[in-house]
């Protein structure tokens, strides 16, 4: 079986060129840019280079692009003051502090303090409830991801049974929401689950999400199931070279047996920016009270 | 096969006995009576019985118990105003406004107005949320008596197949997330899910919450299986005589097949209002920062 790759390079791009779209028009009929303020503690290296990245799609769809660079031991209060004043910024649509924060610094009471309506991360437990309760929400980034890839493949999930691996706050958990939303049938396995290759054999959608390098195997998969592979494991190369990425799904093993698979790198890893845009444009449209934007 | 009957009549006062007695334990040590308000809008002949049995069953565990009843035609604003001194009342520390309001009421923004602290039905997003994020939250009673039914058979559901048939926000969606804490993997099924017979006859714990009278047949069911059953179905008699109560389960062909099973009448439905006296003695320790209750 030839399976299909879901090419995260290329679906990014378009959802990036719809983006576009909606801003354009967003600006033309009610003249708001919508605006996205990334807040950046300390100086990692790999935040560095995906602030950079985040800049510079968010000026490429013509948005705002806001940044602020603490020092590491900046002050929790003054952290907290920074964001109270992004809060009631008019040209600020949507806050992103970039995570993991430096040690000493409360990362719960940070995204507890963004405005749920601005929360463009949907990590605060305002926007995961409402998610949970069906109503709009800002959703994380990478479980928004994995459904437009999975759609790429299925024009509609309904009734398909789908298994998600892992229950992390910022995946597993809100894709469940998001796939239920889409009318699957959802089961969550997890660490403590027994014969988990047998539940993954019985589901035609696999999302992977335990960063665990290539614990989904071949023969875990049903024959002609879409695999979206969430994890990006850093791995030492056993040559001795340079690290490689593999995610979660034993790739050359899965490609053999699946129908469409999502490649790591280069797949939902892509998608992330991409959908913090969305989002960055689903809470501008919804702060304005404009009609949901098409995207 | 003799199926065991989870008896609620039984579960449900042992439950009191116990909440009883972390009651006199937070007044001895602590000083403080919890403290549950109920709203009753309108005289619906079915809320007056229950908020009647409410109110007897918070005397009953030594906790002040407060009834506010107003018109069926008050407005609003008049709906809120009382909210809004109930979450100031030191006194009161748990909040249940008897749904279904009458028509005219927003029943969502009179939920949210409730002090997420005080929201013993736990219907607010926030408390969704929280529940969602791993976070203390105080969750909706049926659920919650779900799973205190359920642990009477096992004392752990951890790695058990669960499914849970219905995904309303009262009762589906909190109690997969209460699974989930209980490390159970968890398949939500719903009226899109496709051969649900066969979903259902994989899992070790079945929770049918439907509301459609004995839709769940004995052969949906894995022997040995433990079902509780949250549907209260009332069905006209054949006969032209009193209606009958029904479940969500086929009881006479499912008691020939499960290890254990919860009646209707006599299961789920009394542990209801149980769990709300469960849940005003959490919400008061949390709101006076006292150590968790053993209730």
């Amino acid at each position: 079986m030839t399976a299909r790759i879901i090419d995260g390079k290329i679906i990014s791009a378009e959802l990036r060129a719809r983006v576009a779209a909606e801003v354009t028009r967003i600006k033309t009929d009610h003249g708001i840019t919508p605006g996205l303020a990334v807040v950046l503690v300390g100086s990692d290296p790999a935040s560095e280079v995906y602030v950079r990245s985040k800049h510079k799609q968010t000026q490429e769809a013509g948005m705002a692009s806001f940044e602020h660079r603490l020092p590491a031991d900046v002050p929790q209060a003054e952290l907290l003051a920074l964001i109270a004043k992004l809060n009631a910024d008019p040209a600020v649509h949507g806050i992103l502090v970039q995570l993991p924060l430096p040690k000493g610094l409360d990362s719960t009471a940070v995204i507890d303090a963004i405005d749920p309506a601005k929360d463009v991360d949907g990590l605060n437990p305002t926007n995961a409830g409402r998610l949970a309760s069906g109503l709009f929400a800002l959703t994380p980034c990478t479980p928004l991801g994995c459904i437009i890839m999975a759609k790429q493949v299925h024009a509609s999930l309904e009734g398909m049974n789908a298994i998600v691996i892992g229950r992390s706050n910022l995946v597993g958990k809100p894709l469940v929401q998001l796939l239920l939303n889409e009318n699957a049938t959802v089961t969550i396995a997890h660490s403590r689950s027994r014969d988990l290759p047998a539940l993954c054999r019985q589901a035609d959608l696999v999302f992977a999400a335990v960063g665990k390098a290539e614990m989904v195997k071949g023969d875990w998969i049903k024959p002609g199931a879409t695999v979206i592979d969430v994890g990006i494991n850093r791995t030492p190369s056993p040559d001795g070279g340079k690290d490689k990425l593999l995610g979660d799904v034993a790739f050359n093993e899965a490609k053999e047996v699946v129908g469409a698979i999502t490649p790591v790198p280069g797949g939902v890893g892509l998608m992330t920016v991409a959908c913090l845009l969305v989002n960055t444009v689903r809470a501008a449209s919804a702060i304005h009270g404009l009609p949901k934007p098409a995207v």
